[in-house]
């Protein structure tokens, strides 16, 4: 089970009601934020999480906005006795960044690890989590990230008699374990199927569209994707802050076959992003303006029989 | 007229519903603000207020909860079209820190300017604004600050005319100006009175309670003042972490002859800072448990004729 909140939706400054755009996760224990801006630790107290487990932060760039908040949520995990190491991950510079920051907040009681990312596409696999990072096109190096939760092949008794399987490896064998048992190798393809559909959440802000969102998105659950503008008027201005208009994010979800798309990252003089909805949903009609705290419990698809 | 208002009452960190501690002050179209903690920007605009005019910003100290606010805001006042420079005023290491915290700020469109403190007491005349700074006792170096709006001396038309002023220096006279007329020096004090009670306001956080607080604090029409906790049950916790219990702010006021004292600056742990009141107004009446947003515009005091 993936739980997830949106807990901002606002591009370029916090408003009143309208917290700056960040992604948290929790599974299995472990929680990860995606972008950390001015008020975000607020958003996540509203929302009555945590911010204690935070065990990752990935950052998609570096502007203001998307990471103004990370000195006081470190300092407010030191003051909440976190004491394990938090593992942040940005595009190139990350540590840097970081460490001049941290001047308004020294002495925090837990380590930090940093994974810079150079390449186009990068997978990490850290504290539970499968990321798979790719860069898109803003006018600074800029990350999205895609969340996989893997759901290995199904158990098929039938399958494990076929193969001769003693019962009593059966269980650790569904497990992934390759065992050797009386002169003889057996693997867990012998007892379970192939991998089955897990869940997909393909999060990206501030780009373009680019293919490879497209790409990265494809057959996502849930693509939260950045709309800065919902009038349609202002593609020039998308494209000159590169950014997106609503119509072109839901054009990207359509393209990449999401099964859900929310928008987020809206202007400031975006006032009412609802009231842009109707056009979108023409284009791609999972399509939905979030709002603040916008959350949703993934789990895997009901098996049939 | 001196417009306040305190834009946040929490200490350490900020809260759904509370916003860490912050005064702004406006006179003159020259707006002023000290400190500027995680969401003070946001508070600025909750409140109905522009970030756009503030041309000081005062630090007491360089703990988070008193400038991480920092970056966001001159972003935000760069997005408004702010040209006109920024003076930024605190204790020793202000120029670097800020630079530091400037990372993810680059490029503003406007100057600073900074006036680092190096004395016990420093009086600092910028943007309209007559400032007192004074060290306080936090485990960081840490100022409080006094707002001055001084008033000159009354025009007394029989004063003028006992020292044989012809009428058509009189305005000039008033205003300030020495003039030489026909042979003869004429001075301000031909025409007016001895200077008037002016506007006195103090804002003094973190401290434990000082003497040179209490000096600076003197016959203040208002006294803004850090109460940690209002339990007096954690008084020894006040005293390690060199904060204040509502009482000891309270007889800081009563020692100082402020009019009116406003606590602020609390504990997160304080969940009702109002229950603790009533034996604080024992020690000094006009205290408050100040909550988020009080305000008050300061005119000067009506004369008697």
């Amino acid at each position: 089970m993936l739980d997830l909140c949106l807990l901002g939706t606002s591009g370029m400054m916090p408003l009143p009601g309208r917290w700056l755009t960040a992604l948290m996760a929790r599974l299995g224990g472990s929680s990860l934020l995606v972008d950390c801006g001015e008020g975000t630790q607020i958003a996540i107290r509203e929302k009555g999480w945590s911010v204690n487990p935070v065990d990752t932060i990935c950052f998609t760039h570096y502007h203001g906005d998307h990471i103004s908040g990370l000195p006081g949520l470190l300092l407010s995990m030191g003051n909440s006795c976190r004491t394990e190491p938090v593992t942040l991950i940005g595009p190139k510079g990350l540590e840097k960044i970081v460490n001049s920051l941290l001047v308004i907040a020294p002495g925090l009681p837990f380590k930090l690890e940093f994974i810079e990312l150079n390449e186009k596409e990068q997978d990490i696999a850290v504290n539970g989590y499968n990321l798979r990072a790719f860069k898109v096109n803003h006018n600074v190096p800029c990350y999205g990230y895609t969340i996989n939760v893997p759901r290995g092949g199904r158990f098929y008794p039938e399958l494990a008699k076929e193969n001769n399987v003693p019962v009593q490896l059966w269980n650790r064998l569904q497990k992934g374990a390759i065992i050797e048992h009386e002169g003889r190798i057996y693997t867990p393809d012998m007892v379970i199927g192939p991998p089955r559909k897990g869940i997909k959440v393909t999060y990206c802000t501030d780009t373009r569209p680019v293919q490879s969102l497209i790409e990265n998105a494809r057959n996502a659950d849930l693509l939260i994707c950045e709309g800065m503008y919902g009038e349609e008027s202002k593609i020039q201005k998308a494209v000159e802050n590169k950014h997106m208009t609503f119509c072109e994010a839901a054009q990207v979800a359509k393209e990449a076959e999401a099964r859900e798309l929310w928008l987020t990252h809206y202007s400031p003089s975006l006032l009412r992003p609802g009231d842009y909805i109707k056009d979108v949903k023409k284009i791609f009609p999972g399509s939905y303006a979030a709002k603040d705290c916008r959350s949703v419990t993934l789990g895997f698809p009901e098996e049939e029989n």
